[in-house]
């Protein structure tokens, strides 16, 4: 038992809890340690802080009555998907419950005439797609790991295909969220748009489990593009690349992808997923459209990429030649840490405008070379977005001391360039340090959110809001 | 003085506050009638419900300073654009003090290399428009009125453009906001994404004025389109026109604008725009792209509009013949209220899933028909989202009645429909009787968040929320 903000005891293993959760969910409970160690983690470099039981309910209902169960004990609640956050999103930093939403798998309702469809909650984006294969329709958000669509909602998740059809911000259309009071609410109607009160579907987006669990999802999707192009073309330099992708964004040309991998990552990349690029700065560009656009929109960046140097076009126009490209560009995450056996990594990016994309990357480039750690570049560039893998032992403090400040450093200057701390990643336990300086006061409306909607700090507490002394 | 919800004296016309707002804004205060009046209304039937005093801010500092001598008070704020909005947005229902912000209209910050703006609240889309003709970008959310930029991110502005470009959800980046307490915040950076924290942005884009006073926006801009086409195009009846609408949606074709007029509404506005088009069942296409696309897309459009008995198609390529077309367009409310000299408009929409949106128009023109009131049909279709005039004599109450039940019936439908009762006018006082019926308990979140963010009440009180008791 630990005091709460209002002294009341936190009885987190309370027995007669474990008897309710049971009355719930029956058999699907577990208390055994490796099902709650395995619960405790992400991907990423952040401690294990393992919940006292792990639920896997089934049905709205069996969320409702677990959250109610929670909530009368003032237990804290974190819903699970993949468990691929990289922040350190799903650590009971409290203990409390986890609620593994990954036997809510059930896609609802396809409504092809629509473009729109609607899944549970533990669906993830490699299986509604393979769902979808003979609708002619896709689901084009697509971060590297094969996450669920519950957990790509809660943290706002974006990928190589933003750049063309938006990150979760722009795809999902409702959703279904339980509530810290146990209510079940529906976000929004499935009409392409409404002006009908307060965007409730974008703020439980990214809200990161805090607001409450999202038990179903309802997502745009797109048809299959008559014609789609891929592209690999290697540059002098960093400099030479980024500056395509900049003149690319800047003219208007809809590439449907284009993703940067620096030198680093390219050999990494190369190793792992068994290709055979030259090792240099690289662009991958997808086009997507009619055959003649494709054609089109192609030639033009050719030319831009040629201006600045661009060389040794490698066109992928074969589907199983392009699923290899972007499975690669998938696995760069996990083709970085191969690059140091035994090593964890700190996965950290920043989104900034456009015109300082150059600049930043630069000079986090050079902030790696000084700190002596290796850390590939990789990027969805079009939106401005980087990311740094920094590889480290986390036995090893000065490893961790250097990360941090190469973290620090890459934050601070895309703040100073009027960007985010995170464009895709989120905040999780990672990034609450950087939030007072992103948002000022505006920090101060989140939190008055928060307490509206979790008076009692049960969902997923600890994430997003950096605490502030007892009370929050 | 009338007793607020904690039974604390309301003293909106209290002379120590009149002298307080002078302190701030010097002679730019007015409790003339006429101003009153004018502040008091928009252009529906609303009746006028006059604030006790406008005031016309010039700063960010200005405008903190109002609110917080507003609060001290609990005295209600109205935000105030062009007072173009359509459901009672600006009436002071509970008096109090009217922010007149187009004094506020410097455009702060055009970042061409970033494709994005920042203006002043105060701005109006056609002089950002015009302020931006030489840089070869545009802005695209363009609802019928030339309204301030502010007053679109307040009330989730959309147009014809937002089947490609986005509604003001899409196109607002970050917002600057006064908050009920005077202070002031940024919702966000100017990168394209970020998943730092909860989605204010969008939080306060259809807000509507009850949770801050938005005094500067920063939207996306577009780049001009190479080529830029539009075709005018009479069908045998409505149904063959908006299932040419559905068809072309559902094949992907990127169309930039498709916009549904009925025979009623063209010959309308052929009276009103001096135009000699068919009086038929009309569809109006934009197609934006290359050469080659624009092509490409027309014609594709064209052979389904042929397949469904469209015909006449009249093409205009030359930009004053699309000034002269997206003008008529655009005036359509005020030629559907010439249909009935001295009539007022009673102006609804709703928006469905695309797939329901035939049903859903013929059932309103066969009500509408019963009705035996004169009532247009326009929509931008391409969205599901469709408008009905009703021209009522506000001092009928038989016509009012008649039209509040085709509006109930209208929105009936499309709430069965999963649509929702407005997909762009908002729901200011119009519309709060329908609230529940569409959200259910999420209008208790909305509740929960007005609470948190405003919890005097004293922001554009009366608006969004529909009365429960005494507290709201």
């Amino acid at each position: 038992m630990t005091p709460d903000d209002s002294g009341l005891p936190i009885r987190r293993s309370d027995p007669a809890l474990l008897t309710e959760l049971r009355s719930i969910v029956g058999e699907r409970l577990s208390v055994a340690a490796a099902i709650l160690d395995r619960h405790g983690r992400d991907e990423s470099y952040h401690p294990v802080h393992a919940p006292d039981a792990v639920v896997f309910p089934r049905t709205i209902d069996e969320v409702s009555r677990l959250v109610r169960a929670c909530a009368a004990r003032r237990v804290p609640i974190i819903p699970f998907g993949t468990g691929t956050s990289l922040e350190g999103h799903v650590a009971a930093v409290e203990g409390g419950v986890c609620l593994d939403l990954t036997q809510m798998d059930k896609v609802l309702a396809v409504n092809t005439a629509d473009l729109d469809v609607t899944v549970e909650a533990g669906v993830t984006r490699k299986r509604l797609n393979e769902h979808l294969r003979d609708t002619g329709l896709f689901f084009a958000v697509d971060p590297g790991a094969d996450a669920t669509l519950g957990g790509m909602a809660a943290t706002r998740a974006s990928g190589t295909n933003a750049v063309r059809y938006g990150t979760m911000r722009e795809t999902v259309l409702a959703l279904g969220v339980v509530l810290a009071d146990g209510r079940y609410i529906r976000t929004s109607r499935r009409a392409r748009k409404s002006a009908a009160g307060y965007d409730l579907t974008r703020l439980f987006v990214g809200s990161e489990g805090t607001l409450g669990v999202i038990t179903d999802v309802t997502v745009r999707l797109y048809g299959i593009p008559e014609a789609i192009s891929a592209a690999v073309v290697a540059f002098p330099d960093l400099k030479s690349a980024v500056d395509t992708v900049i003149a690319t964004i800047q003219s208007g040309i809809p590439v449907a992808r284009i993703e940067l991998l620096d030198a680093l990552q390219m050999e990494a990349s190369n190793r792992y997923s068994k290709l055979n690029y030259r090792v240099a700065p690289t662009l991958m560009f997808e086009f997507h459209g009619s055959a003649q656009g494709v054609v089109e929109h192609a030639e033009a960046v050719q030319a831009i990429a040629v201006d600045f140097g661009g060389a040794d076009f490698q066109w992928a126009t074969k589907p199983e030649d392009r699923t290899k490209l972007w499975q690669a560009r998938h696995d760069a995450y996990y083709a970085g840490l191969a690059l140091r056996p035994g090593a964890k990594g700190w996965p950290t990016d920043v989104c900034v405008p456009i015109s300082r994309l150059a600049e930043c990357i630069l000079e986090t480039q050079k902030d790696v070379a000084e700190s002596k750690l290796i850390a590939p570049i990789v990027g969805h560039v079009g939106d401005g977005n980087f990311h740094l893998v920094i590889l480290v032992d986390p036995d090893r403090p000065d490893d961790l001391a250097r990360a941090q400040q190469l973290n620090e450093r890459m934050v601070a200057r895309a703040l100073a360039m009027d960007g985010t701390c995170t464009g895709e990643h989120g905040i999780g336990l990672g990034k609450r340090e950087f939030m007072a300086a992103e948002h000022g006061d505006a920090l101060d409306v989140m939190r008055m959110v928060k307490r509206a909607l979790d008076p009692t700090n049960i969902m997923n507490p600890g994430k997003i809001l950096p605490a502030v002394g007892p009370e929050q």
